[in-house]
C-alpha cells in the first residue's frame, strides 16, 4: 500500500491535517490507535481562536460550530474578589468561538468519513520507518493482519504520549519543561452556565475558572494540589470549593447539578525541538503541552496543522521544498509565544506552595496592572484571541 | 525650636519635599546625618521620567537640567546579540530624561540653600517621638549639642538604612523583599557613551547596561555574582567582560578608559508597609526599593514626594486631612507598579543560577514578544517613561 502522505492519530489535529490537504488532492492514510468512539469520548478545551475559527471554514467544517458555537466577545478576570471585563472586540477588534474540541472532531470525523479518506481506527503497534530517509515506511496491525504503508512524508499528530515523537532518536530531539505542582479538578454538568462569558478567577485558596460548553451545559475547574484523587472529590465538595474562590455575586448564581464528568488535569508546559527529523513532522500535542490557562491547546495544533498544510500543498502544487524547510522554525516561533503566554497566564492566576508575599503581591498588582493599562490589556487581548500567523 | 515639617534625610526626596512646600510657605526643617560634600559624592541613577521632570520645574530647579540633560526618545534592547530599540515617542508620545541624581541633588541643595530654609548637616543621633500623637518632636545632637524641634509632622526621607522607617514599632509594619542572587558592577569613565541611548543587554554570562551621564561621560555595568568583591576586578576585566556582553558592533565602537567610580550595587526589591504612621510619613528609599533595571528609584522617590507634597498643602491650605489620609494608599498604588516593572526587567534581562532550559526560552521569548507586539512595546515605553500619577 502507497500514499503520500500518512498522518499518525486521528484527533483534531490529524483530521484538520488530512482535511486541508486532502481537499488539495494530495492523498492521506490517517492511523488511529484508539476506536472512533473513544476520540469522540475525551473532553478537551473549548475555545477557539478567530484564526482557528478560519482554518476550520477553509476546511469546509465551519457550518455546525457558526450555528452552535457561541462568540465570546471578551472574558472576566476575577482577582479576590475584584472584577474586571477584558472587551476583546474593543481592544483588539477580534473574537473567540466557544464550541468543544469534541465538537470539532466530530466535525472533522464526519467530513473525512463522507470524502472517503483512508483512516484506520484501532490499529495497533503502529511503528516510524526509514523517515530518514526518501522512502519512509509505516508499518500497524489490524485485526490480527500486518500492514505496511509507503509513504513521502509521515505526519506526527498523536499527542504527547505517542508513537511519533518516540520514534525520534534520542539525541535528536531538545526537550524544555516546566511540570506545575497542582493540577486542574474539572466538572461537566448540564446546567447553564453561571455567566455569560469565561470568569478566570485568581483567590487565596486556588485558582477557579467558569466555562462553557453550550448555553445549557457547563464546565468548571478549580486547581489541586498535584497528587489529589478525583475519588476524593464529591460532586457537593466541588461546588463547595468552587463557590468559596468566586465573588459573592457569582458564587449566588451558580446553578450546580450532578456531574456527568469529573477528572483532573495535572499542568505541565512542554516544548520538544525540531517539529522536523527527515520526512516525519510533529504537529500539536505530540510536539508540546500548555497548561491549560489561556485554551491555547487546541489552537495550537491548528497553528502548527496551518503551517504544515501548507507546506505539503506548496511541496506537491509549487515543487517546492521551501515551506516544509522553513516548518518547524515558522511553527515554534508561535509556539513560544503561546507558551509564554499560557505559563504567565498559569502564574499570575494560579497559589503557588513556594511563592512568599512579594511574590503574591507581584500577582496582584500584574492584575492591578492589567485593569488600569490598555497597553496591557490589548497584550492579554491580543494573545487570548491568537496572534497573528 | 519648633517648625512645621521636620525632612529626615538630604537626598533627592527630602530636598524635593522640602522645596515644593516651602514654596507653599509651609516652613521645615532638614536634617542630614552626613556632610553636603558626602551627600553629593554618591553615584546614584540618572534616569528621570518625564513626571519627575515635571515637578522639578514645578520646584524651580529645572534650569541646568533642561541645558545639560539628554532627552531620549527610547531604548535598546539586545538579547543574545539581537538588538531592537524601542521608541517611546512613537510608541507613548512621552520621553525620558537623562541626569544624574547628583546633579538633580546639587541643584536642589543650591535652590534651599540660598531660599534661606533651615538644613542641618551632620546631625548625629536624630530620633524621633511621640509622632503616635498630636505633638511629635525630633531631637538630634550637632557639634556636641542636643537640640530638640518641635514639629506637627515627621517626613522620612532617609533611605533604607535611616532612622525614620527604623522608628516605627515592629508589628506596625509589614515588609515585603526580593533579594536577587546578583549585584551590579558599575563605572564610570570620562569617556563618550558607546551610544547615544541606552542599551540594556540580556547575554548568556549575564547582564550588561550602558547607560551614560552626558555626552562625555558614560556609565556602564555587568551583572556580577552575589558576593562578588570590587577589587578583583581591574578596569581591564570589566572592559573585557562588558566587550564579550554586548554584540560585535557595539563592542568595537566601545570607548574605555581608566574609572573614576566603581562600586558593585546589590539587587533587592523591598516594600513596607503602610507608609503612614501617626504623623510620620515615608517617602522613597526609606519605605521601598527596586533593583536598577528600569530606572525606577528615584523616579518613585518623586512620585511619593509629589503626593506627599500635595497632601501638606492641602492639609495647611485648605484645611483637609483628606490628602495625608490618602497618601500612603494613593503612593503605594504607584510604589506596587513600578516593583513589579522592575522586577519584570530584572527577571527578564538577567541571569539566574537556577533557571531551567524553559525558563531561559521564557526570557528569549519575552524579548521576541516584546519585539513583535505593539501593544506589549507600549506596555514597556509606558512602564518605563513612567506611569500616570
Amino acid at each position: 500500500m502507497r500514499t503520500k502522505v500518512v498522518i499518525i492519530g486521528a484527533g483534531p489535529a490529524g483530521l484538520l491535517l488530512g482535511r486541508l490537504i486532502e481537499s488539495e488532492g494530495i492523498e492521506t492514510v490517517i492511523l488511529e490507535r484508539r476506536s472512533q468512539d473513544y476520540v469522540l469520548g475525551r473532553i478537551r478545551a473549548g475555545v477557539l481562536e478567530q484564526g482557528t475559527v478560519e482554518l476550520l471554514e477553509r476546511a469546509g467544517v465551519s457550518e455546525r460550530m457558526h450555528a452552535e458555537g457561541l462568540v465570546h466577545d471578551g472574558v472576566e478576570l476575577s482577582f479576590d474578589g475584584d472584577t474586571h471585563r477584558f472587551d476583546f472586540r474593543k481592544l483588539v477588534g477580534r473574537t473567540v468561538m466557544v464550541y468543544g474540541q469534541t465538537e470539532v472532531t466530530r466535525d472533522l470525523m464526519q467530513a473525512r468519513d463522507a470524502s472517503g479518506a483512508a483512516t484506520v481506527y484501532e490499529a495497533e503497534d503502529v511503528s516510524l520507518h526509514d523517515f530518514d530517509g526518501e522512502a519512509p515506511r509505516v508499518r500497524y496491525r489490524k485485526d490480527g493482519v500486518e500492514h505496511e504503508i509507503a509513504c513521502d512524508f509521515i505526519a506526527g499528530c498523536d499527542g504527547y504520549h505517542g508513537v511519533s515523537r518516540a520514534s525520534v532518536p534520542e539525541g535528536a530531539v531538545k526537550t524544555f519543561e516546566r511540570v506545575y505542582p497542582f493540577g486542574w479538578l474539572g466538572i461537566l454538568v448540564d446546567r447553564p452556565p453561571v455567566a455569560e462569558e469565561l470568569i478566570y478567577a485568581h483567590h487565596s485558596r486556588g485558582f477557579a475558572l467558569c466555562s462553557m460548553r453550550s448555553e445549557t451545559r457547563s464546565r468548571y475547574y478549580v486547581q489541586v494540589p498535584a497528587g489529589e484523587r478525583v475519588e476524593d472529590w464529591s460532586d457537593e465538595r466541588f461546588w463547595d470549593e468552587l463557590r468559596s474562590r468566586l465573588n459573592r455575586e457569582t458564587a449566588d448564581r451558580l446553578q450546580t447539578g450532578p456531574s456527568i464528568e469529573k477528572s483532573i488535569a495535572p499542568l505541565r508546559s512542554f516544548v520538544a525541538e525540531p517539529l522536523r527529523f527527515g520526512r516525519l513532522f510533529l504537529a500539536g500535542d505530540a510536539a508540546h503541552i500548555v497548561p491549560p490557562t489561556g485554551a491555547k491547546g487546541l489552537n495550537l495544533a491548528a497553528s502548527d496543522v496551518r503551517y504544515l498544510a501548507d507546506a505539503f500543498i506548496e511541496y506537491y502544487g509549487a515543487r517546492s521544498p521551501a515551506g516544509i524547510d522553513a516548518y518547524s522554525t515558522r511553527a515554534l516561533a508561535r509556539v513560544w509565544k503561546a507558551e509564554r503566554f499560557s505559563w504567565w497566564m498559569t502564574s499570575i492566576l494560579h497559589t503557588f506552595p513556594d511563592t512568599d508575599a512579594f511574590g503574591r503581591r507581584m500577582q496582584r498588582t500584574e492584575f492591578d496592572y492589567l485593569v488600569g493599562s490598555e497597553a496591557a490589556s490589548r497584550s492579554l487581548a491580543e494573545n487570548y484571541t491568537g496572534l497573528p500567523y
